[in-house]
């Protein structure tokens, strides 16, 4: 039942305990969504170039995945709303997304949550949200007090680093959270997970340390690209978003024989691009460094190819 | 993916590490099972008196429950066999019994098993079985060589003492299994429960000490029932059963007023008996005093009301 650590998320996000679901980090909530409200006959609908579980899960349920295109990197909530059908009944956003690292801001949200049908769950996947710096992130909380239809889904996977215990939570409505609490395999989390997460939500300074590290290196990492002729997005994420054109899947080999990891992202369908994720400073030297060897080379060749 | 753990398992049982599953303790794989199995239509059989997830799991995936009876307090394979029909997909066998504590030998699994449709998995709960003190429990892991359709459940919650931690196994075929890590919640256990259960797995003293002061802790409490005129039933577990009938629940009452918390399992269909956990020296002794002070007084009323 999670009973501590639920009261103490609803206290931190102004909420009553049953507005609060405890589970094996995010990815569980995002597939009991699907389970609980998914079947054939029916749709869910995400982005393109966003996290792959959700498409997995509707997938899973037997449901159709309508897949909405984005505006350049970014969540498009219009492009998504036009796809709504009185079929509908899931809707996953990544914000800020993963791999992208983009993210929308609180009025446009609103507005969305405003026009879905109310028989239309909105889950709202916000695993990244404390590395955003961008000003108008939504208030998630304010939306699930104004707006029935909203799960908001958040992890202690990232900025509080306990991916290896598998715990996340989920904030909404308490008739959709009973549905789950009736789906889920009978006793999820640990118990030292749930410990670690109440003392991770104590622990301000670290978060703070880590929020903080993240933002100098990221800009950084986004400037060394930038000298050797890089453009990646602009993140409000952990990670970098870079396309490299043709030449991307052998950048990211050549990395990794250089004991360099960065995440190619061809089997998502963007065959061009990578995600790279904002390391310790070390770490980023060493990126940049092998970076700095291996890309001219590459860019010398398409250009000659180019010409 | 739990490899390392899978990869000790699967030397310690003598099979494949495809041949391993390992999930959220016992609880997850039943509930698997179930949801792999079973939909309206089909049907899933298990015992009375036994341990109410296998039931709750059958209706949870809609399909009919069919309930075999015991011979006396002891699983009835015959009588499960019998019930067998061309829709049965699944039957649940806790081996020894939670709650009555009772097991049934190799040679009844054996044949009950070559009696078993091929379409038919028998999920083997074992729990218990470190506490079981019966010479010819079944061999299992030798059941799963010879059979096709047995699925072995195991779970690091009760002699290694990790319940908190959430794992368990289970042994079977890789076709069975691959269906599970399709159905599976996308992270289960956390690492911390698989290096814990790693080394639990060496800690060899710890299991004997356990399953000794259960032993003679077992016959100690038996012996003290006995003393004041109540027959428990023969345990092959870590708790033991007892049939006090109509005042069960009235003395279960008094024995919570005193501290003492024993399990009443009237929820159960089971109005006059209690399943007695096997404590240290010191929690069986308050027990046998409460119980000394409380069970006298109501058997003289009984014996009472009787004449």
């Amino acid at each position: 039942g999670s009973k501590a650590l639920r009261e103490k998320l609803a206290a931190r996000h102004g909420v009553k305990p049953e507005e609060t679901f405890v589970a094996l980090g995010s990815s569980e909530i995002i597939d009991l969504a699907a389970r609980a409200l998914l079947r054939p006959g029916l749709e869910g609908i995400t982005s393109e170039k966003s996290y792959a579980p959700y498409s997995l899960a509707i997938r899973a349920a037997g449901a159709e995945l309508v897949l909405a295109p984005m505006r350049g990197y970014t969540y498009d909530l219009t492009a998504i709303a036009r796809r709504m059908t009185p079929r509908t009944r899931l809707v996953y956003l990544a914000n800020p997304n993963n791999p992208t690292g983009t993210a929308f801001g609180h009025d446009e949200l609103d507005q969305f949550l405003g026009e879905a049908l109310p028989h239309i769950l909105v889950v709202l996947d916000e695993a990244y949200l404390h590395y955003a710096d961008r000003k108008d992130m939504p208030r998630a909380e304010e939306l699930h007090r104004k707006h029935g239809n909203l799960l908001i889904v958040r992890t202690f996977s990232k900025v509080y680093g306990l991916a290896g215990l598998r715990i996340g939570y989920g904030i909404g409505a308490p008739e959709v959270l009973s549905v789950f609490r009736q789906l889920k395999t009978p006793f999820n989390t640990s118990v030292v997970a749930q410990v670690a997460a109440i003392a991770a939500l104590d622990d301000t300074e670290h978060v703070r340390r880590s929020v903080e590290t993240n933002r100098v290196e990221r800009r950084r990492l986004i400037a060394g690209l930038e000298r050797i002729g890089l453009q990646a997005v602009p993140s409000e994420t952990n990670f970098v978003f870079v396309e490299m054109g043709p030449e991307a899947p052998r950048v990211c080999e050549e990395l990794l024989r250089r004991g360099v990891i960065v995440r190619p992202l061809g089997w998502m369908g963007l065959p061009g691009a990578a995600r790279i994720s904002v390391g310790r400073p070390e770490e980023n030297d060493r990126f940049l460094a092998a970076m700095g060897e291996i890309w001219p080379a590459h860019a010398a060749k398409r250009e000659l190819a180019e010409r």
